[in-house]
């Protein structure tokens, strides 16, 4: 099938190329011709793919959030069948943190949205349900796996984890140093459940 | 002495503008003559104050600083004679929450600046140098107080206040809800010493 692999390599080239303009000249400069001139493509290629800016922006929002779904669903697939509820939130939350190059963008880039979600609602609000969802998520598995108060606990978990990511992007914290903090957080929370 | 009334004024006006600019059109729009237009004064003015784009981003930066310092000489005075050192490092941290408009701005600068840190090495250093000097004083703080490992609870505690102000920023919080969940974290680690 060369034609779906063909559209599918443009898509992710595209994208990428999004993203490197998005990271290093912010999101003003993000435009169909930047985008075409980064990726090495004509505009008239980048358009078959993208109506105009904002398209394209939220479409690197969404491509951003299935690559971290699809790292989670590894993720979880290497758990051993009975791993318990926080386990799975962990894995889940891992794959938030800066740990790795492909994180490391991926944080900047949410942090170029973080930024743009006062001004611009259509950001503010794919964000906002993300966190939404994210937070729900975080909220179930701790109420299973019988925290107290696992609303308010998930908020905290999830607060810890986006500020050390931010302070990991901030280069006040080296990667492992983040994930020692992280992991001290989620062991005392499991602590208090034996 | 009505001279120097009006360049601290003049001061404060361009500093507005700036951070008009900044959180509504982002990093990239800065410039001498975009802030000239939003400040509504002439180019040579802004000149008279700022060499060039980048020594007015930093100056952005030190005066967010030094009005958050205002800020918290503020709480400090406020507070009992006999106030512990969780109570100072809670009224430090407070001034840090975007819970009312000032604050939030700041936040909102703030992200801006996260943004640009890692493709922008003077941007990088002052706010690691910032972030830095944050830890070290509520290091201190938990020592006093007599926290167990100090330095990876104020990593913690840090993380969370940024964590939260993120996710106020993006709307998944109201700013009573981000501070509910800071008290509770604060409460927690103020019972572990008692």
């Amino acid at each position: 099938m060369p034609k779906k692999i063909d559209h599918e390599q443009r898509r992710r080239l595209l994208t990428e190329a999004l993203w490197r303009v998005l990271t290093v000249h912010g999101m003003e400069a993000v435009s169909l011709r930047h985008v075409a001139a980064e990726a090495g493509v004509s505009m008239g290629m980048v358009q078959h793919y993208f109506a105009g800016k904002e398209e394209m922006v939220l479409f690197a929002l969404s491509s951003m959030t299935e690559q971290v779904s699809r790292r989670v669903a590894a993720a979880f697939a290497a758990l051993p069948d009975d791993a318990d509820p926080l386990a799975h939130a962990r894995a889940v939350l891992l794959q938030m943190l800066p740990l790795d190059e492909e994180r490391r963008v991926e944080a900047q880039v949410a942090a170029t949205f973080l930024a743009r979600a006062p001004v611009d609602p259509r950001i503010a609000e794919y964000l906002r349900s993300g966190y939404a969802e994210g937070h729900a998520y975080l909220t179930e598995q701790l109420r299973t796996a019988g925290v107290p108060d696992p609303a308010r606990e998930a908020s905290l978990l999830f607060a810890v984890v986006d500020g050390l990511t931010a302070h990991t992007l901030a280069g006040h914290h080296e990667p492992a140093e983040a994930l020692a903090v992280f992991e001290s957080h989620l062991d005392r929370l499991s602590s208090r459940l034996r």
